[in-house]
C-alpha cells in the first residue's frame, strides 16, 4: 500500500488559465480521496486521465468558491455515469443545503447514496477511519470556518519471516502470527508470534492538507512528523501583511510550519494570480525548509519516492 | 455596429476536455451579452482573452448544470475584480435562490448591483431592450422549464447623404433629418428629410440561442428570418429516438428548423460526449441546410462576415 497524490489545481480565488482552483486527488488501495473541489475539478480529472468513479471520500475545507464550486458538477457527472456506490462527503455547515437546492432545481435525483457529515473547525478530532487510513481534522484560521485534514495510513502489519514457518501451517494461523497472536499448531505446540515476524513494516504514509489558513502554529502538534505537508502559500513574504489581513500564508511561513512540525516534505500551492513566475516561492520556502516541492497542476507524487 | 460572437463551450452534460459546457459571449457596441454559463465559463473567457468585465447582461436558458454551474464562480470573480457596474441576469425560477444561498455561506457580498428577472417559458415575450437591441424569449421543450433567446439589433438609422446637405446646418438638424423629421433651416426654408437620406441602412443583425430543446417547430414564427440561429444538436439522426426521449435534437432536425425558419445561417453545438469526430454533424445538417457552421470552443463569428 502506498499513497499516490495528484494535484488538480494550484490556483487561488482569482482564476488563471494555467492554475485551476484547489483540488487534490489521493489514491490509497484503489480508493480515491478528494480534498477540496474547486470549479472545473471534474475537467482536471479528465485532463489528467484519473478515474472520477474511484472517488469514495470527499473532504471540503471551507465554503469559499475556489474550494467547492466544482462539487455539484462532479456529483452530477458521477450520477450520469450511473454510479451506484455510496459516496462519503465531509464538509462545513451549509454545504449539504447548497447541494440539495441545486439538485432540486436541476431536477437531479442521485442514483447513489451520499453520506454527508458536517465538520467542526473548533477542535481537532477523528473524522473517519476505515481498514487502511484514519482522517483527523486540523482547525485552521480563515475568514470563514475552515478545517484541514490529516490522513494517516494505519500501522502497517508486521512482516512474517516465511522461511522460519513450520510446514502445514494454515493461512489463518499465519494471519494470527502476523497480528501478534500466538497460536497452537496441530501437534499441540505453541508457536510464538515474536519468533516469526520482523519488528515492524515500513513507516506508515501520512498527508496533511492545510488550506486556506493564516500562519497558525497551533496546528503543529496535530501534523507532527507528517510525511507530506501541503500548506497553502498564497503570497510571498514581502506581502506578509496582506497575508495576515486576508488570513492566508506566505511561502516563508509555510516553510516555518513544516520545519517546526518536523514534516518530512512540504508541498506548496494556492498561489495568488498576481504571480506569474513561481520560482521565488520555492526559493523562499527552501530558505527555511529544504524538502519543499513547488505544486503544479497535474503533478503526481508517489509517497514511496519521498524521503 | 455589428454583433460579434465567441463560442465558449460546445459540450453537453457529460464533460469532455476539448468541449466545455455551454456558454456564448456576444459583444454589441462594447457591451457583453452572455448566453448560459456552464462550469468553467470564466476560465474559457480568460483562455480566449475576452474581458469578463464587459459583461452587462446574462441570460440563463434553464437550470441543468451544464448551463449554469459556472455562474456563481463568474459573479465571485467579477466581485473580486471590484466591479461596480450594474449587472442584469435573466433566468428561470430558482436561479436567484441558488446564487443567494451560495453567497450566504461563502460570506460573499457583491460590490455591484444585480438586477434579476425571472423568465417564463410558456410563451414568447419581449424580455428587455436598450438603445441597441431587444431580446425576446423563445419557449423551448426540455425536461425542465427552458427558454431560448432572440436578440435583435434595433432598426439601423437611415444614412444621411452628406454631400446634399446645405452648409451651416446644425448637428441637431442633421439628427432630425436622420430620424425622418423635416426641419426648418435658418433661412426659413423647409428641408424635407426624404431628400437627404438613403432609404435604409444595412439589415439589422439578429441571433437566436436555442438550447436545450427537442425538435419544436412552434419556434419557427419567432425566429423567422434570423441572421444566425444557434440550435443544439446533441445527437446524430440515427439516435433520433434517444433525442426525443431526452428532449434534445439531432443535426438533421436543427437543419430542418433553420430551413423552415428561413434563417440565413445555422450554428450547431451541444454535442454529446459519445462523439469524438464531429464531421458527421456538419454533413448531416448540411443535407437540409447548406449555411451551417460547426461550433468549436473559441470560435469567433463576426456577423458582418455572414451571408
Amino acid at each position: 500500500m502506498s499513497f499516490h497524490l495528484t494535484i488538480l489545481g494550484t490556483g487561488s480565488a482569482n482564476p488563471v488559465v494555467t492554475r485551476n482552483a484547489t483540488s487534490h486527488f489521493l489514491m490509497v488501495e484503489q480508493e480515491g480521496y478528494l480534498f477540496d473541489c474547486g470549479e472545473a475539478t471534474q475537467t482536471q480529472l479528465l485532463r489528467f486521465k484519473l478515474k472520477a468513479t474511484r472517488i469514495k471520500y470527499i473532504f471540503i475545507t471551507h465554503l469559499h468558491g475556489d474550494h467547492f464550486f466544482g462539487l455539484i458538477g462532479l456529483l452530477s457527472t458521477l450520477n450520469m455515469h450511473h454510479r451506484v456506490d455510496d459516496l462519503y462527503i465531509y464538509g462545513p455547515k451549509g454545504l449539504a443545503e447548497v447541494l440539495t437546492l441545486q439538485m432540486k432545481y436541476s431536477d437531479t435525483r442521485l442514483n447513489f447514496k451520499v453520506h454527508f457529515e458536517e465538520t467542526r473547525s473548533e477542535e481537532s478530532y477523528l473524522l473517519m477511519e476505515n481498514d487502511y487510513v484514519k482522517v483527523t481534522t486540523i482547525p485552521l484560521v480563515h475568514r470563514v470556518p475552515c478545517c484541514g485534514f490529516l490522513i494517516e495510513e494505519k500501522e502497517k502489519p508486521h512482516k512474517i519471516l516465511k522461511e522460519l514457518l513450520p510446514s502445514h501451517i494454515s493461512i489463518e494461523q499465519i494471519k494470527c502470527l502476523k497480528d501478534g497472536q500466538d497460536v497452537l499448531d496441530d501437534n499441540g505446540e505453541v508457536l510464538y508470534s515474536c519468533d516469526y515476524y520482523t519488528i515492524k513494516g515500513p513507516a506508515p504514509d501520512s498527508y496533511a492538507f492545510c488550506t486556506d489558513t493564516a500562519y497558525h502554529p497551533a496546528i503543529l502538534p496535530i501534523i507532527k512528523g507528517v510525511k507530506l505537508l501541503y500548506h497553502e502559500t498564497t503570497f510571498l513574504h514581502e506581502l506578509v501583511e496582506r497575508a495576515k489581513e486576508t488570513c492566508h500564508s506566505t511561502a516563508y511561513q509555510a516553510g516555518q510550519i513544516a520545519k517546526e512540525a518536523g514534516a518530512k516534505n512540504l508541498l506548496i500551492g494556492h498561489f495568488s494570480s498576481r504571480y506569474k513566475d513561481l520560482t521565488p516561492f520555492i526559493d523562499e520556502a527552501k530558505q527555511v525548509f529544504h524538502n519543499t516541492i513547488l505544486g503544479e497542476d497535474g503533478m503526481s507524487i508517489d509517497f514511496r519516492d519521498l524521503v
